[in-house]
């Protein structure tokens, strides 16, 4: 089971890497048999294949991420994070609230993530 | 499937009533057969009444919660928040660093409740 450090670590790296756009980066936290629900209540991206491409696509629209709170790591195999995506929408600057939640394999790759936001998450700024 | 603002006023509820030691109240919040993770990694407390008993004694410490940033409600049945526990300890004054993840049935009550943190996110202020 990886530590809490290990964990925190790599939460911490795929908000860095998200922000200068290293998409293929990310894909190498995961695991190669991970998954990725987000929004939670939506389709799998199962595979690294689907992963790397989802992230592609997302760092392509030039969206930061900022952390709300500090990182927090479970006894178990588990991380979460709250955090805002800020970006350019057609009506302005606009933010989105988001928790991320994490699995871990005994390496400390990603096995799922689900990111949990809604429609009244969203809040254009201006 | 319940409507992301009654997730997010279930999760408000939740603060609210533990802040007020109401933890009858919310007991209520939960389903029958609910389940409780705290934190993930740990045996469930499985139905209302070890749920009930669990936040008895919770209250009891005189620990309150404080939301670290808003609550998020995704598009499926699920809803999160970051949020500190403050409480005093042997040490002196501390916070716990939580992310709860609660999932609901479609009367709007949790059907289950997972608390991510870790030893590292305990920290004594004083």
């Amino acid at each position: 089971m990886p530590t809490e450090q290990t964990m925190r670590q790599a939460m911490q790296a795929y908000i860095d890497l998200f922000n200068v756009s290293d998409s293929a980066g990310i894909a190498e936290l995961y695991a190669e048999d991970a998954t990725v629900e987000d929004p939670v209540g939506t389709e799998l991206k199962a595979g690294k294949p689907a992963i790397a491409a989802f992230y592609k696509m997302a760092v392509a629209t030039g969206a930061k991420l900022k952390l709300a709170a500090p990182i927090r790591a479970s006894h178990g195999n588990s991380a979460a994070m709250a955090f805002e995506v800020e970006l350019n929408m057609p009506e302005g600057r606009a933010v989105i609230r988001v928790i991320d939640v994490m699995t871990f394999n005994d390496a400390g790759k990603f096995t799922s993530m689900r990111a949990y936001w809604g429609k009244e998450d969203m809040v254009v700024l201006s």
